[in-house]
């Protein structure tokens, strides 16, 4: 049976994310956030405004700690991202008086009515909690359903970017630290193939990889004109780590084998 | 029982579109390239270079008609792709005269040693085919299990591009025809928030979307400063579209309704 990676699972939603229309920013900078703070990501899943899709995806993170989307929250008919979540969880969707209190300041703030398709953003499934959103009218939402804790953000950059911040970073600190970063080194080489590098340090990679296959991992990476390679330490729960001389003898057999193609070195 | 979304499902393979340090170009790529051919995207989804990820999600690309993956073909230890499709469908890797010749043909245009790692590349899920990738030294594939057609094609844009131009994009035209793309209107507006807009127009749209949910489309797509309505029909194998008459009378109505709100209108 499969086992599921450790980390944070990164939901988008939306029709114009799928065909071409729009560049997943979202995804690549709640990544970044995660991995400057040593936090893996499981997996990234961009799917359509369709129900079924938004379901499915749900209830298959499940097998996650957290789980972060974005994406419709919005008043219209294609935002059904809340929906989804009902459906997933047999959680009615409705308004509590905190949510409703939300979105009427927000409205209030610009000066414009409250209609009735504006309302909708007030409806929340049954036990979830809102998350302020200080530049937007949609409520981010909390839900916990087993042992996940779902987020559910706004589309905009501008708006899902401060509550992750303030309200998911955090607790994903806390929550993730069964797999946490411990060391990461980056060689950037120029002028050989991918193949040629890798050959020049496969002995003492291949080593760290039959021992510690949970907590060391090595990667290889083309970023054009040169390869990347880096060299990961994660400390997880139940799994040794190579120690820390080790480590450093081996940083110093790859950084000898690649000689001067290795132009320079990050850490 | 939630039902699949018609389409071809994106998979992009690399611990470094997960985190952030990769914008994953190849998925927006080929989202745009079939959006263009009137080709719907299911899917997108982006593992790591973990064996157990790989596998799931081939797995669960047996619910579409093509299934499209980038990366992980690579010499190296974290490129586990074919590795992951031969667990996933019970068929072992290895050469054939074919995947042989490409990788030997590949090298030695450079003038480098076949090296034992470089020949990795020739290893093939039993029964796939190479697809010709003129511009690197890893082999395309292309594998047929049950109903669905899975293509392998490297990671890098300059390789996947013309492997995906040349073999998939013409067997996609024909295979995901039981849903095409017949006719798309775009209004952008400027000066109203979603929940303004959408009123402006919801009550044509809801009458659209209760007579025809699988082959009428709208949606509302945020795109700073200003927001767009977008409106598909797609012809669906058994289901009815709306006549074409309908649909130019829904048009006039949404301009109307716009209003001067609407400052260009794309076909």
């Amino acid at each position: 049976m499969a086992t599921y990676a450790k980390g944070v699972f990164l939901l988008s939603i939306g029709d114009e994310l799928l065909d071409g229309r729009t560049q997943n920013t979202n995804a690549s900078w709640i990544g970044e956030q995660l991995r400057l703070a040593g936090i893996p990501v499981a997996e990234v899943r961009c799917v359509s405004d369709r129900l079924d899709d938004i379901v499915r995806a749900l209830e298959e993170g499940r097998n996650y700690p957290i789980v972060v989307s974005t994406g419709g929250l919005g008043p219209t008919n294609d935002d059904r991202t809340l929906e989804g979540a009902a459906l997933a969880f047999g959680r009615p969707l409705k308004a509590t008086p905190e949510s409703l209190e939300h979105v009427r300041s927000r409205y209030e703030a610009r000066k414009l009515e409250l209609t009735e398709i504006r309302l909708r953003l007030a409806n929340l499934p049954e036990g979830a909690r809102v998350l302020q959103n200080p530049t937007g009218t949609a409520p981010g939402v909390e839900l916990t359903e087993g042992s996940t804790t779902y987020f559910f953000l706004p589309g905009p950059p501008n708006e899902c970017r401060p509550i992750f911040t303030a309200d998911i970073l955090p607790m994903a600190k806390v929550k993730v630290a069964e797999k946490r970063l411990v060391r990461r080194e980056t060689w950037r080489t120029f002028g050989k193939g991918e193949g040629e590098i890798y050959a020049r340090v496969e002995k003492v990679v291949a080593h760290f990889e039959k021992h510690y296959p949970e907590t060391f991992v090595f990667g290889v990476h083309i970023a054009f004109p040169g390869i990347d390679l880096t060299l990961e330490v994660w400390d997880v729960t139940g799994h040794p780590m190579p120690p820390p001389a080790e480590v450093e003898a081996a940083c110093k057999e790859i950084g000898e084998g690649l000689g001067p193609l290795c132009f320079t070195r990050e850490r």
